[in-house]
């Protein structure tokens, strides 16, 4: 049985590759990456071409790698599978994220494919809990156990998966706008703060779908934005290019570790 | 009994001081407006001296008005009193802005002063349920409640007092650097997003010690930063200057109304 990854922008799905052999989805309007790998061409507005290209390909597995933007969408370009599928699709789309993922994830099992997560195809790409470059301060830790306790308490709400706390003040709460805007905001608006960044799934999130990832380029933001540390979950947050992480941490004196 | 005002920026202590005569507590470092009535200087790192001030004045009843922000700190020109409270003021700072007020609160009620509220002098400045510019759409009410539930799940972590939602997303929940920052986030981040501000005091706030307010100047930057509306808690957040408030809505565009 073959496998497919839905490319979305980023490293992560040639990475997903690596792990063997897979059809590259290519959705017009989404960025990604040129990969030695067959493509499929698809477009959101056309589900049902997609699910039969995908058949066509002897397709089972389907990993979502990468951040799916949501793009823009032509009504006059949708086949007759999409038009019977909008009703769920933008009903979730009202409820957040996660409700839509999920719905996608749904609607892909329905149609008998079987959808795996990048956790599933890279375990050895998470962090075991421990340091990973440097070791945090205590006041470090206690930051991170602040910024933890806003993600938890917005968990059910489908909102971010990063905080920044500062000093014991939450200085950054990550919302649709994504981890890069508002380590940008945390850098503007309060300059030098040495903070730590917290990045972890939501609690319930389906972590098939939109699996937290960190890369040399979020430890650089962090670092330009005047943070002191990162603390991502164990087991949980991809490590996109380890090599390049610590020598991003260490250049830049950011402390990095895993938390259960 | 005399009155006193602990002064800080913008329009409320003299909107205060129409409630009646009273004192001008300036403490030093904090910015705010000459007004017509007798001043008391006054600095962090002397509060023995304040309290002696206040009682040379025959002051019995405190009123906090405007935002207090962080002062620098000379530990070399505390007097004995302020050394012996320091341990519970520096405990407090690392827990929020919330815990640093109560224990400000807790430590003028100890030494014989009543804090009262800027709600309490000026009922007439809160809004009653409904609108008070324009009427609410349907899906602004629901990025209202979107924005409140955020609001409600992060109260008990003493975070911040406004967050933002668009289209049934949250896109800016306000921390530590307060409702302007999070609104230039939103307006640089996604600019035109025809969200919704929702501006409530946290569950559990002290409301004598930090009122939420909004003023002509909130209606501005909401309209800069793409929003459609603002909501407020009836009965519980101060508007500034109502008229000022009716006409920048109305040139702005922007819906406003108060909610239970």
């Amino acid at each position: 049985m073959a496998r497919a990854i839905i490319a979305g922008a980023g490293a992560l799905p040639g990475l997903l590759l690596q792990a063997g052999p897979a059809h590259i989805v290519r959705l017009a309007g989404v960025e990604n990456d040129p990969l030695d790998a067959p493509d499929i061409p698809a477009r959101f507005e056309r589900f049902g071409a997609l699910f039969a290209d995908l058949r066509a390909a002897g397709v089972k597995d389907l990993a979502f790698a990468g951040a799916l933007s949501r793009p823009a969408f032509d009504p006059a370009l949708m086949d007759p599978v999409t038009m019977a599928l909008m009703p769920r699709v933008a009903g979730a789309m009202a409820q957040g994220d996660d409700a839509l993922l999920r719905v996608i994830a749904e609607i892909f099992e329905e149609q008998g494919f079987r959808v795996i997560g990048a956790l599933d195809l890279r375990p050895d790409l998470t962090a075991a809990q421990g340091p990973i470059s440097g070791t945090p301060t205590d006041a470090q830790v206690r930051d991170a156990a602040r910024a933890r306790s806003v993600l938890d308490a917005l968990g059910p709400l489908d909102v971010g998966q990063g905080a920044v706390a500062a000093k014991g003040q939450v200085i950054g709460i990550e919302t649709l706008q994504g981890t890069d805007a508002m380590l940008r905001f945390v850098g503007v608006s309060l300059p030098g703060s040495g903070g730590v960044l917290v990045k972890r799934p939501k609690p319930g999130q389906d972590l098939r779908m939109d699996t937290p990832v960190i890369g040399p380029a979020t430890v650089m933001k962090a670092a330009e934005a005047g943070l002191s540390g990162i603390e991502i979950a164990a087991g949980s947050v991809l490590v996109l290019d380890r090599d390049a992480v610590e020598t991003a941490c260490e250049a830049s004196g950011i402390s990095l570790w895993a938390a259960a």
